[in-house]
């Protein structure tokens, strides 16, 4: 750690209200201070550096200009939130980003009344502040009474249809609507789509650098000569040089491109905008993420996402990891099985690196195909390569998979087709928190008729589990694995396919009998390494499927066994409510067993550690030896015999 | 009925091949008879008329310039297909379309090879198709072998984000595929939207029946002169006037408007297009819903969905109904509401006469938001409302729900904001088949912390949850209702607030308890009517909620019975799955309960009646009185005793 950043005019502030009483000048000056403090308390925390540093200058021109919480300031997506939170009477918490009870690592209700709708998911913003806007013209209220409704979107969130669909209705309606967007063209990954591209070109056509422009819609709504800002605004309309723009044609007022770092553009721009918008209006701001960190800027990734960190260097103090991830045991996989299959493909959604495809597209880059941020798409781009007799991979992580469900259902499960989804996160994946969750594609994906479900126990079982979905052609499949490193096991040369609907035994017991769907099972064979030393000896078992059901394996565990256990790292609805319906058809309950099934609760649980979230969620080796005594009977007295 | 029409021509048309021989005049003549003939048979079987008049004219001339089924033609949403399925050697069962064992209202790929992608869920043409590019340019190597990918999709569809992320992707792409965009200025109902005043003013700018105009777009590919309908496409360039549309900052080159009627544009139109296009192409062809049979193009729907009808008059014999249908109580009491709370707010995306809120909206036009074809904006634009100190009730269809799943989970219940979901055509919906079956959303949206999910068992249970869900501020709320009428039980003035989480009790009995979860009550009670004549005599009680559940309810009703059936119209996952959660938890199979779940099959149903298909899924009174009796251990010689 090195000293904290001398901040004199930050410490000044301890809400937006009081950036009122600073010059243009003094503005201009917070905003290096309030990048030095993102930048030490990231250092520290470690999270989204590159985006918060793209829109310190926006960050400060928004908060200054308009009258927050009053207008409502919603950042999409909202990893760039923490100037923001700076800002926003939360500075003192800054350095528990991300941390367990610590300050979320996006804008969150709960948190703060400057966090008037909570993101973590893209292109949510314009929907929202549409919604807002709606509401102050309906008498909507709210405390604080409704003024502006303020969306800020990146480029990389224009990508997904939502946000196209709260424009076309945005432009339809008419309201005032401000829409700020923040064009760093780059999200996570570099920029894919042809909006990209046409954003790019706008650029192009009139870049701020040589004629400060604004477009042609501005004439729409700023009667000359301007009030504030006059001289530059006028100088701007001089130069006009883009018109016609997708945005107008979409009922949008476009005013840009304007260099989102410079405050004398920013300042009378946002100005002008709240003294004078009538309807929706588009601000085209450039930006560049990572600005004003030299290690960020250098980064291929700008910084998106970075450890703990030594604020000199830059250097990172990551942990060593003692196994692959599994995301990279897919990706491995996935190129073996593509090597000697020339139909398999894979789909991406703006996530080449955090699916692990970005390793696919360097060796098969025609055979990668990375959609942007359009789940819904992709989805349906993957079924009709299906049809189209390939071999698709559609790799989403399990929370970004509820954004393409209708197409998995419609589009996939209903037309049998062979797509073969890679879910990713699946179960609580930490320091993101409870929007990054996979906590429901089991209970969403294995009540789909045809729709094959697996779950890998480590990565080994994901090696078997990529090779099992290259092989299987009748229908479509899915396999989750969790954020993370692997257990640590051996892996196969080769992955093995396995046989459809059967799980396989771990350790044979008796009395009781613990069905794993996933990876907790490392934790049910440390309760059961516990149990022994008690006498109790587990029968274990790995279901692998969790549709087709093993109904052999788990009729047997039933018949055999006073007791039977599942457990998951999913919400009520999947693996252990098809084990249910199974038993109840067959006639085991009548007789009784004692059935218990441990799934994620019925909460949704802020990040920490996995492991701690997954004690929040009691799920871990000490909770599963909890359950075992307390169906066996074992008194709490006779546990600590 | 009247006579079939003479159709000579038609007669010759086996299949699209036989469409080769015919010369242009020929073709034309053709358009006659298929328009006659799709009359005639919708006038005996009911349904999608409208839509497949509209689409004659570029039914046959598609099919006549394209060789299908090698060169793959994708119908958006399908209802249209009619026309199509007459010409690709199906016409000698297309009097049973929507039937039981009948022709699908849509494309199906079991049904025929030209039908490579299925629809009835709207916006996904273009990424099925760019999935077949992708196959065919990759070597996919399916029967017939890959040839052209063409996408017809209409204006109402181009609403919804799914429609943007496939151009946006495949503008990117940039390989050959065809879309043709059937702008109808008419879906299901009027359109909304910019995107749909945009496609106006395309229009308004170059219309065809002055300019025959083509876009500037054509030149990048047109090279002139042109070699087949050269002096017509020559006129048409001459009139340039559309250019740097929406569609060709996308990355498509476009052509048109064309009159989507006049085989004299089409024809040479997609001739050149099937010549010379490289890249992704969007044909702009103006066409008229019902277009050619007066009584539907004077229809205010234009004859969309349709009853029997004679054909000369125009006349439905829709059959008279004995009881509101769920949907009008709905809507109904809606207002009601809204009288009563000026906060109360109403969003459908495209689908006002089928949600009832056209009467919403009739009455509170400022409250009422079509957003179009738009569930992701949908849903969080609610969200928005909500957190804007609203009572939103987002109205859509169940299997549409499943279009804005992510924003269910991400921006209502993560934030626990009171969005009041009204989810219409709950259960299996009849003529409309397995692509709009509601099967899913108990077990997608119970499985969520914080939402509160009921089932309406009548009209007047219906009326009770909107007043319930009116008055539920803590957090979203959801209710579900089939298709179709009530059961004509007796309506009550006003709707109660119901306690949350708390069932009723409908009959007392011993020995086995029926659990119904919806409208299957009216079932059960039929099946407990029977079971009372040979002495058995079941307690029935209605859930109301499958979250939270009525615990206390339930585990009085395991505990006094031998038996516990659970019933409801939805897939694993939903209602019994939380029933046997707690059931296990408590410890109640421990020693013992006949307990079993009747939920929809692991298939999905084809159409035929909602009866028929609930006979199907084994949920009909005879099915539950038939459980009772196995779960009783009474035989089948007892039964017929």
């Amino acid at each position: 750690m090195t000293d904290k950043p001398a901040t004199p005019l930050l410490d000044r502030v301890a809400s937006p209200s009081d950036l009122k009483g600073l010059s243009d000048p003094e503005l201009k000056a917070l905003c290096g201070e309030l990048r030095a403090e993102t930048i030490s308390a990231v250092s520290e925390t470690g999270g989204h550096l590159g985006a918060g540093l793209g829109v310190v200058e926006l960050t400060v021109a928004i908060h200054s200009v308009f009258d927050t919480p009053r207008d409502r300031l919603i950042w999409d997506v909202s990893h760039q939130c923490y100037p923001h939170k700076i800002l926003t009477g939360r500075r003192d918490r800054i350095r528990t980003l991300r941390q367990k009870d610590g300050l979320s690592g996006f804008t969150k209700r709960s948190e703060s009344p400057f966090d008037p709708f909570g993101a973590a998911h893209s292109s949510t913003s314009i929907s929202a502040a549409l919604g807002f806007a709606v509401a102050r013209d309906l008498g909507g209220a709210p405390d604080p009474a409704l003024g502006d409704a303020i969306a800020v979107i990146g480029d990389g969130a224009m990508s997904a249809g939502m946000a196209y669909e709260a424009m076309n209705n945005a432009g339809h309606l008419g309201k005032r609507l401000i829409v700020i967007l923040n064009d760093n063209e780059m999200s996570i990954a570099p920029p894919v789509g042809a909006m990209s591209s046409y954003l790019s070109r706008l650029y192009a056509g009139a870049p701020f650098q040589e004629f400060k422009a604004i477009a042609k819609g501005a004439v729409s709504f700023l009667p000359p000569p301007f009030q504030e800002g006059a001289r530059r605004a006028k100088d701007m309309l001089k130069h006009m040089a883009v018109g016609g723009t997708l945005f107008e044609e979409l009922g949008f007022s476009y005013l840009g491109p304007i260099d989102g770092h410079d405050m004398d553009q920013l300042l009378p721009v946002l100005r002008t905008v709240k003294d004078r918008a009538t309807g929706p209006i588009l601000i085209h701001a450039i930006t560049r993420k990572g600005k004003g960190y030299a290690p960020a800027e250098a980064a291929r990734d700008r910084g998106h996402a970075t450890a703990r960190f030594n604020v000199l260097t830059g250097e990172q103090s990551k942990a060593k990891s003692n196994a692959p991830s599994y995301t990279r045991v897919f990706a491995e996989t996935l190129i073996e099985e593509a090597a000697r299959d020339a139909r398999i493909t894979a789909v991406t959604a703006a996530m080449p690196d955090g699916t692990g495809l970005d390793l696919f597209a360097e060796r098969y880059p025609s055979r990668c195909f990375d959609v942007g941020i359009a789940e819904q798409h992709g989805v349906t781009f993957s079924a009709g390569m299906a049809a189209g007799g390939l071999k698709p991979f559609c790799a989403l992580y399990s929370t970004f998979l509820q954004r393409g469900y209708d197409q998995v259902v419609h589009d996939v499960a209903i037309q049998r087709l062979p797509v073969r989804f890679a879910i990713d996160r699946a179960g609580l994946v930490g320091a993101d928190g409870a929007t990054h969750a996979g906590a429901f594609d089991t209970a969403f994906m294995a009540n789909l008729p045809g729709m094959v479900v697996m779950a890998a126990a480590d990565e080994a079982e994901l090696k078997h589990m990529v090779a099992t979905a290259a092989a299987h052609d009748d229908g479509p499949i899915a396999f989750r694995f969790p954020r993370g490193e692997g257990t640590g096991v051996t892996l196969p040369e080769r992955g093995e396919v396995l046989e459809i609907g059967k799980g396989r035994m771990i350790a044979e017991g008796k009395g009781v009998a613990i069905l794993s769907f996933g990876t907790r099972l490392a934790e049910v064979e440390k309760a059961a390494e516990s149990l022994r030393s008690r006498g109790i000896t587990p029968t274990i078992a790995d279901a692998r499927f969790a549709k087709p059901l093993d109904r052999d394996m788990i009729l047997k565990l039933a018949r055999d066994h006073e007791a039977l256990i599942t457990i998951e790292e999913g919400a009520i609805g999947g693996f252990a409510s098809h084990v249910a319906q199974l038993l109840a058809e067959e006639g085991i309950f009548d007789h009784g067993l004692k059935f218990r099934s441990m799934v994620l609760p019925d909460t949704f649980i802020d990040q920490a550690s996995p492991r701690d979230m997954y004690a929040v969620a009691a799920l871990n080796a000490e909770d599963i030896e909890a359950k075992v005594l307390d169906v066996l009977g074992i008194d709490r007295l006779d546990r600590r015999a």
